[in-house]
């Protein structure tokens, strides 16, 4: 959560001015995405979302990000749109930063997802694959197995604050996925981040998907993989099997796994669970002063990723290999 | 800004459900009021604002702060409205805290704000003054001259470290202020917090006033000091003069000031700075760790003050004694 950019009121009225949205009748920063700055707009034409992306976003990549959204939305999927301005731009500037208008979404985030929340996760993360299918725009997976290892020595030498041994023990782990991370699966845009936080509900149905900005190409079974890390774990670090079967079940019944993905689907949440522990560890150990952010913590997705490898196949998530 | 609680899915809705709101649409956790937990809410029946009173707040303070929205709200103020739940309370408790609902209001606070928004801030003040006669329960001011001190001894030791010689200089402030404080001036309910931040407006005109939070009985014309410290100087900490006489003369244009309160005036803006000087130097030195607040600078306020000893009479701010 985060709101890091005090917006003055000429400036603003300025920038909302550039859009057919009339007059700015209430604006709130909201604590919601870690990476950018968020606003809830209200004008005379509804309610948006603004956004100013802040250091941690790549200029380069917004098009990608904006262009996904808009194409998704044409596709029937229920996910921010963003609003064109008077010349026909997605992306604007304010205070300095890029700064875009989305569309608002009615919904409410679970925090603690049930069976049925599972299912309905894994049936939209099946239909978003197949819409996302036809986007002209590439963006490689930066924090795929590639990025793990550099990310790992930006802090490696303070693993140990956070847990004794973790040096040691990422290191083999990266040792090991990166001499046996799969190659050939079917791929595409994956959302890279559908954490419960990004997915709303409204009335016990999934309303709408928001928060593309980890959206990237790659592998589309790590995406399941992500999503059995963020939804299908209790408090406690155990994996609720009967949540993972709903997740994955409904991922089938819209975008049916090959034998080969669910093959390599434990070696693909084990490095989803890396991943989240290594981004996690770098947050938690370089933390700005005065940031208004809590880092979260990295040993959550230490323990899953230690369930993980005691798996020896698909069977321990519910799905038969 | 801040939001210190997180709320679980299961008891947001329950707590909704007491209210004859319909469903929840959205809850957003939004960036306004330092002391309480807030959020904005879209129902069926249109917006709303959660408050969840954290640790700072007495609750024993509740029915005044909410009973002062309801009196004021009923005569003409525009203001949050406590909505009442199905039993008719419009105090309720949630994750273990006491929690509102109140109306939502459009309107933009302004960051800079200019002669006209000063006057519109003199007259809301008066008319708040005005309304709020005949409401029947009071609260002493706990942030007064007799609350000075025990503040300034809570951080005395280290008044010094933000910058040097605070500390005798506060010393010699209290001194005086308690000695020439003074008594017997008009009185009443008090907003106590009118700053830009708690002033919304809508197309250049005051749309309403929110945070209510510091109200309590004192010298009225003491309301009129913190608003002139709150709207009328300029960043390099210089009184605007046009800016202040604009908020006095609002403000005599719907009460008119006695001379003993325009005489008392100085008196009490230099007070006032003191009042924010102390509750910010104690925030500076005490700010807990992780926290989501960044503490305001106490300078700003040692500089108004330092103005404010130097002024000999009320034409200082462009109003005859």
């Amino acid at each position: 959560m985060a709101v890091y950019t005090e917006l003055a009121d000429e400036e603003l009225d300025a920038f909302i001015r550039g859009y057919d949205l009339g007059a700015l009748l209430s604006v709130k920063g909201i604590a919601e995405g870690v990476e950018n700055s968020n606003y809830l707009l209200s004008t005379e034409k509804g309610q948006f979302i603004l956004t100013l992306y802040e250091k941690r976003v790549d200029p380069a990549d917004l098009p990608f990000f904006l262009g996904l959204m808009e194409h998704l939305s044409t596709r029937g999927i229920n996910c921010p749109l963003p609003v064109h301005d008077r010349a026909g731009r997605a992306l604007g500037g304010l205070a300095g930063k890029p700064a875009a208008i989305v569309t608002f979404l009615s919904g409410v985030s679970v925090r603690r997802p049930r069976v049925d929340h599972c299912g309905a996760v894994g049936r939209a993360l099946a239909q978003l694959h197949q819409a996302a299918d036809g986007f002209a725009l590439t963006r490689p997976n930066a924090l795929s197995v590639g990025g793990w290892r550099p990310l790992y020595e930006a802090c490696a030498g303070r693993a140990d604050e956070v847990q004794a041994g973790l040096s040691a023990e990422i290191e083999q782990e990266l040792d090991f996925l990166e001499a046996h991370w799969p190659r050939g699966l079917p791929a595409g845009v994956i959302h890279a981040d559908l954490f419960p936080d990004n997915v709303f509900f409204l009335a016990n149905r999934l309303s709408g998907l928001i928060d593309f900005y980890f959206a990237c190409n790659d592998m589309l079974v790590y995406d399941v993989g992500i999503c059995i890390n963020a939804w299908c774990f209790e408090p406690d670090a155990a994996l609720n099997l009967t949540k993972s079967r709903a997740l994955l079940n409904g991922y089938n019944a819209g975008r049916r796994l090959s034998p080969e993905e669910v093959a390599a689907l434990p070696l693909l949440a084990r490095g989803s669970a890396l991943r989240f522990l290594l981004t996690r560890l770098y947050d938690w150990l370089t933390v700005p002063e005065g940031a208004l952010v809590v880092p979260k913590d990295p040993i959550e997705y230490y323990k899953k990723l230690r369930f993980h490898r005691g798996v020896s196949d698909a069977r321990a998530y519910g799905i038969d290999p």
